[in-house]
């Protein structure tokens, strides 16, 4: 690799999720030259058009119109810009690469494809966490990842290979839960769930009492009723209840005995960083951005090598 | 009891919920003489006020101005007309009527209590339910009762006495989940689970693996990606889903040696019985309604006995 290399731009990386865009400019040795995000997601997109959003971007990147532009993400849905059909597990992760698809548009642009566990009793998908999943890992990596957020993922790779995973929709009932149930009254309008003794305690809870979550939610609303706990203690509780119920469930279902990666960001990483521990796993850590940009690196090298 | 005293008016009983109202004409012996109903609960009533909701069901019942009134419910909650305190667990069902509060109005109206668990770490309250309880049970009654509803109850009542209880968001979770996360895509708008082979497969699923549940909710949106399922049956697979949780982890809270009453109501009620017959519970049944008059009148014995 020449040093000219390492400041010269290679290929566009972006990562399209369903209400995120983020663009990153990147050199050929994995280097970020420039960043441009907006929130041009795919929900918006599928009235306004996807080619435009790309070509603002692009411009305010700086980037040459023969530079070549890969996508992973939402993008990629039957109701994105164009479907990259799934790839279905188990399959190595280094082969998602070859099941790009390309948009007919200007220049070449090409969108990764997602991941299908295509059996009747434990079905899932993804779409921009197996990207992630390239980043974090290596070629012969084994273990667990952990990607926490709106639709948590647990991820089971053996030798770079992806086995099964689960997904836990907790980020999305903390939210419809504190929002449109009675706990509204038990969560203060906005707040965000705070490492702390209230989140210990619904952890500590959930971990104890696997079973018991919507019994649980209730109990939440009860204990303020009765005087036991206040209303500003609310969201992290409820969410040190999901955050636990999603963990006592994956230890179940992966056990943790397995090196764990945690893809983590901000405060959600810290808090189930707090969590895992306590659970007693044996977790390394990566940030959630670095692991998409670089997986889109290592996918853009087998793609496009000869400009590497 | 003489047969006048069965054709006479001798109170008025009155299920005074979030969001409804049912007030029943009765006679000495429990015979039900007259009914009206309406959609003015507790939420109604709290900005448009309680007294003349209830004087307008009292001139419907053709009820006279002497006639005792007893209500159970919302109306007695601290947001409701006047509070009337929890009594604490454990408590006998047929000490109830010693805690009913008089309202301030014309006549003599009375508010039963609800019943609180003021435990720290399971903490609950009910309004209404301890009613239908003393309605179903007769004084030396041990065993539990399971009351399903937007806010499902379970009671452990040992020789006549309520010992602890537990209470799970079933019926709103339903609600939330179907309506205002990404499931709204997975269940038909207002669609009503139904008996079936999907009710039974989500039920199956939670009774299997019952720390599974915000895993098993993403799956039913997966399994429709992927073409396991149809959306019309996603209403009844998430009923079965969030019953099951419901019934496995009220198995394990209170074992599923214990005789069960079941007190419910239509649809939901058979969805019930078969939930709980498909879990190994031996039970009876009793209808809703007819708990709730049947509770009101025995409290009501007890407090006006002259009349009865």
């Amino acid at each position: 690799m020449s040093a000219a290399n390492a400041a010269t731009p290679a290929f566009v990386a972006v990562d399209w999720g369903t209400s995120s865009f983020r663009a990153w400019l990147m050199a050929a040795d994995g280097t970020e030259l420039a960043e441009s995000r907006g929130g041009e997601g795919m929900l918006h997109c599928a009235t306004s058009g996807f080619a435009p959003v790309l070509r603002d971007h692009l411009g305010k990147l700086g980037a040459s119109a023969d530079l070549p532009v890969l996508i992973c993400g939402m993008a990629g849905a039957r109701q994105g810009w164009v479907e990259a059909p799934y790839l279905h597990t188990p399959t190595r992760l280094d082969a998602l690469h070859a099941g790009a698809v390309s948009v007919e548009t200007d220049g070449d642009v090409r969108i990764l494809p997602g991941l299908a566990q295509a059996r009747s009793h434990q079905p899932d998908v993804m779409r921009g966490e197996e990207t992630q999943l390239l980043g974090v890992t290596e070629s012969d990596f084994s273990g667990l990842v952990c990607i926490p957020g709106t639709h948590s993922k647990w991820i089971r790779i053996d030798a770079g290979a992806v086995i099964d995973f689960a997904t836990y929709m907790t980020g999305e009932l903390f939210a419809v839960i504190s929002q449109h149930s009675i706990l509204m009254h038990a969560v203060e309008p906005g707040a965000a769930a705070e490492d702390g003794a209230p989140f210990r305690a619904g952890l500590a809870s959930a971990l104890g009492a696997p079973t018991a979550l919507t019994n649980a939610l209730f109990r939440l609303r009860a204990a303020q009723l009765l005087g036991f706990s206040q209303r500003a203690d609310g969201a992290a509780h409820l969410s040190g209840l999901l955050i636990g119920s999603e963990i006592a469930d994956a230890r179940a279902q992966f056990g943790d005995h397995l090196p764990l990666r945690l893809i983590g960001a901000g405060r959600l990483g810290s808090l189930y960083r707090e969590a895992l521990v306590a659970s007693g796993f044996n977790l390394s850590e990566c940030d959630a951005e670095q692991a998409s940009r670089r997986g889109l690196f290592k996918a853009a090298r087998q793609i496009w090598g000869a400009r590497f």
